[in-house]
């Protein structure tokens, strides 16, 4: 070692003591004469008197120094209690400089605001930063405990392979074309579903893996082109074994934040979830539920409320916002695709006023601020059409307005589970919301195609797919989906039907599926899994926005990543190398010609 | 839960209790008006007794079923001592067969060899046999004692990227092409190695992953395109901290099978590995070392030995081996590219023969078994011409005798490090040994580009690359690496030097390791580490040859998984969307064009 002790581990009983210590230069100040550098590496920071100007001199911030000295007492009134090394410091008799650094291109100082770009073109000084330094470290701990965890549980740790078949999963599969059988191609697996599954044929019975996934998507917001799963499945299990050990994982983890979190979490219904919240991920850290209001005006005169589904949701506080905010309100409407948002304000004196309020009959007016709920002083917001897109956008406006009238406390921690999603939604619902259909049916899977239904639909889901209901629990965290999962389908009867329903023919699930069809033969055992989106559960334990923050090395928007400047282009030779151009003899396959290049 | 025991938990304190079970049909047998089966689960196995003929002619083996029963004590005479649950069986009262299995492909007994396709096609089966069952889980204990261990010491479990750029490391990368920026590709890392040197520079002192490696190579032998190894990396070390903590390392792996490896592990340097054992990986479980016969034959007539080197290795009792068997180690060197395998054989009364004995002179004669430490009945193996590959061969020889005469005890395990290895090699003989050389300089790296040289040949390296040592270290068990590491470097003008020796011009440097240099300027730590093979070091501990036994699903040879039938072709669809046969505009770099199609 360059060291004999860390910089952050010094005490008053190393007082006298020679030390050599290594570190980075984090703040130097020259008192004329006796001149003094904050030192720190990973452990913390110790100070260090340099007493040779010309040495000092020499020292810029971010220089790799090498220090023996002797630790000793700070004097009187110089000691900084904030500090756990703030009762001593180091007297240097010799100064290595193990590295120069030149000047930053931007300050490691917390409070110093720098753009996204140049944190991540220069990641390796970004991660200097104390916050990028807890949140690694906290994700490496929240590895630990899980797999802690699941050790206790006889869980066993599997990995699975990331070159594999394209196994459409709904997204777009990353492809890699293989040198050595040109004209084929592996893909990069989108989680490890079907591997996990068939180690349950394989009698692994208990089986997790933090697993890297891929999927070639459009970048989203907070999507990244490779993300971590804790993958798990286990077989001879029901739903509520699948629910308690993801109770004891999510524990686990935020006991690493000094949060307990009262077991069991509760569950909702899909369907509850979607009436009440408008949304299959609800944020229950507030109340402001949804009220239907279809019954309440199914005689109104007024045009826009004439619709399959009319519901509420109320603002508190709302009616003192200015025109111009409530002109913001339809804008923000529209640009999640609705036509705008009606609403009706309740004046102190209980009189409603805006432009819905004068379509209303007198009836009406009278009841609504009680069947909503509403007080004086309330913004009451509607929505009226279609159950589905009219729920979820009143789902959106009730966070919206959560975050905007502060009823969302930061501090609070809000789980739970949706139960009994639907098996199926519409095909053309799916790929409207950017999923991939996997099949060509009219229908797809809501979870995934290898979801169980329950009990009671095992029969009738292929007759009447709209009504089906499955074995799929999601867990929710504060209105983010951290985790979720199924009891899978076991029998290959039962899987053939759900890939007919999807619009695969025989032919088509043998190609695609045909080696897990090929499994279930041989006596598969029940089964079932989960999975925890870590990025995304580590980042909300880090409290950090984007999970960006919990990546050491995350790609940009568009899935470029400043540091390497990757992708980038490959030469000439590299392209004939892999294959990728590569002509199969007339008589091959036609799906593996290559298309005439696009002009 | 479906089960309310596992089966290998049931015992004699069991007996009375109803118990519900679960598992596979291992063996059945029908005695008549009661009939026997083995159910298994992956704790084990119980007896079932079925009292019902028709129930149990329905069944079969690897049925999957659920039983409820009556834990009772064997009959008198019908325990089985050598089975845990050997004293019990369970009367079922109630069987629910989960799911059926079709007659197998092969059966899970230990005992019968099963091709490896076979095995590998329907590898969820094979997983059920006992072998591979304790393969993966002692796989998964690994990775919990190393990763114990290093957190005990302060390491960080850090993920880096798999989507990257393409940076040589001595093998091809696969290619992944990027559908949101046409043309442009990412590719899979050879290793972290960048990813983890830059979190040297970006403060994470003690860094480690258990990470997936991916090399398009040409899969020799026992290759992998995926990999696992066990990556670290720390700052301020020198290069005893590295091997004391691998040692703690391999110390900790090998007490999960009882082994406890005396430490310190001894230490051999590179140039001592060749010299006496030929190899740079010398099986440490025998003698046999080569001797040098330069000097002894520095005036011979024979005109075989007029020699840069000539060197010796007696096979042990090998004088007896008749005529075709001394043919056959002639076509076994041939195999290894040499011209044959000179040899002499001594007789019991010492006397020599063989066709080199007479083209020796009577001195020669006369040392020669003296000079060799060759006993009456031993054959001598030699090899003359070029220094590296006449030891080869009589490296390679050493072990193949080694194995022929037994005298390797597969009990023993042997463990060296081997240091001090040169820093450069020929490019040439690099490219000859299947290596991709990185520049297009007279030479390349032996370890890689980053490794540190030994700090009496800074200033020489380049000028004398042919003498300069490295800090680098590899260890070995029983002739196989299963590990390596170095000092790496820290210094940009020194990274940069080494990469103009290796002939990687500035603006090449900067194209392919830019960012590297980049981060080398802010304050970069000296810093070194070691990856650890994991598959080798697993099959290791499991006792089995290949390491596609300690792998979930591997693929066999060409890369092609016999499960999934990966690689396969894509879609026109899927190859469109990937812009694999994007053409840039008539502006751009002439090496993102797409050169014509083959063919």
């Amino acid at each position: 070692m360059l060291r004999t002790h860390d910089l952050g581990s010094l005490r008053a009983e190393h007082i006298g003591q020679t030390v050599t210590l290594a570190g980075w230069v984090a703040r130097r100040r020259d008192h004329g004469g006796v001149a003094f550098l904050d030192l720190r590496d990973e452990s913390g920071v110790s100070q260090i008197v340099v007493r040779e100007e010309d040495v000092f001199h020499a020292l810029r911030n971010e220089y790799v120094l090498q220090v023996t000295g002797t630790v000793s007492r700070r004097p009187g009134g110089n000691e900084n209690p904030a500090l756990a090394t703030g009762g001593i410091e180091v007297v240097a008799d010799d100064v290595v400089v193990l590295n120069e650094a030149a000047p930053l291109p931007f300050q490691l100082d917390e409070h110093v605001e720098v753009g996204e770009e140049a944190r991540l073109k220069h990641r390796y000084l970004d991660l200097r930063r104390p916050s990028m330094q807890h949140n690694l470290r906290l994700r490496s701990e929240a590895n630990r405990v899980a797999r802690e965890l699941l050790h206790r549980e006889g869980f066993v740790e599997i990995e699975t392979p990331t070159l594999t078949r394209s196994t459409p999963e709904g997204a777009r599969d990353f492809l890699v074309p293989a040198r050595l059988a040109p004209g084929s191609w592996y893909a990069l697996p989108q989680s490890p579903q079907l591997f996990k599954q068939l180690l349950q044929v394989g009698g692994f019975e208990k089986y997790y893996q933090i697993a890297r996934c891929y999927r070639d998507e459009d970048f989203r917001a907070d999507r990244q082109p490779e993300f971590t799963q804790l993958d798990i499945e286990a077989s001879f299990v029901d739903q509520d074994d699948i629910i308690a050990l993801g109770e004891k994982i999510v524990s686990a983890l935020w006991k690493l934040i000094d949060v307990e979190i009262p077991l069991p979490i509760q569950r909702m219904t899909y369907r509850d979830a979607m009436a009440r919240f408008g949304s299959d991920k609800p944020d229950l850290r507030f109340g402001l539920e949804l009220t239907e209001m279809t019954e309440f005006f199914k005689d109104t005169e007024f045009g826009v409320f004439k619709a399959p589904y009319v519901g509420a949701v109320v603002m508190p506080g709302g009616a003192a916002q200015p025109r111009r905010q409530l002109d913001a309100w339809q804008e923000w409407a529209k640009q999640r695709g609705a036509k705008g948002l009606a609403y009706v304000l309740v004046k102190d004196e209980g009189e409603l006023t805006g432009p819905v309020a004068k379509n209303l009959t007198d009836t009406e007016r009278a009841g609504l601020a009680g069947a909503v709920g509403a007080k004086p002083g309330d913004c009451i917001f509607f929505a009226a059409g279609e159950v589905n897109p009219s729920r979820a956008l009143l789902g959106a406006a009730r966070v919206e307005i959560g975050h905007r009238t502060g009823l969302i406390n930061p501090a609070d921690w809000a789980f739970v589970w949706i139960v009994d999603a639907p098996m199926f939604e519409r095909a053309a619902d799916a790929v409207a919301s950017g999923d991939i259909a996997v099949g060509s049916g009219q229908w797809t899977a809501v979870h995934h195609a290898f979801t169980s239904p329950k009990p009671e639909f095992l029969d009738t889901f292929d007759k009447d797919p709209e009504s089906a209901l499955s074995y799929a629990y999601d867990i929710v965290c504060n209105g983010n989906e951290i985790g979720g999962g199924s009891i899978r389908i076991h029998q290959r009867e039962v899987q053939e039907r759900v890939f007919e329903l999807m619009g695969l023919d025989k032919e088509a699930a043998q190609t695609k599926f045909g080696f897990l069809l090929e499994g279930f033969k041989f006596g598969a055992p029940p089964h079932g899994g989960i999975a925890i989106g870590w990025d995304r559960a580590v980042s909300l334990l880090a409290g950090v926005d984007s999970i960006r923050d919990v990546i050491a090395f995350p790609k940009s928007g568009g899935g470029y990543d400043p540091l390497t400047a990757a992708p980038a282009p490959i030469t000439a030779q590299q392209r004939k190398e892999a294959g990728v151009d590569f002509r199969p003899e007339a008589k091959a396959e036609p799906q593996v010609v290559a298309p005439a290049p696009a002009k």
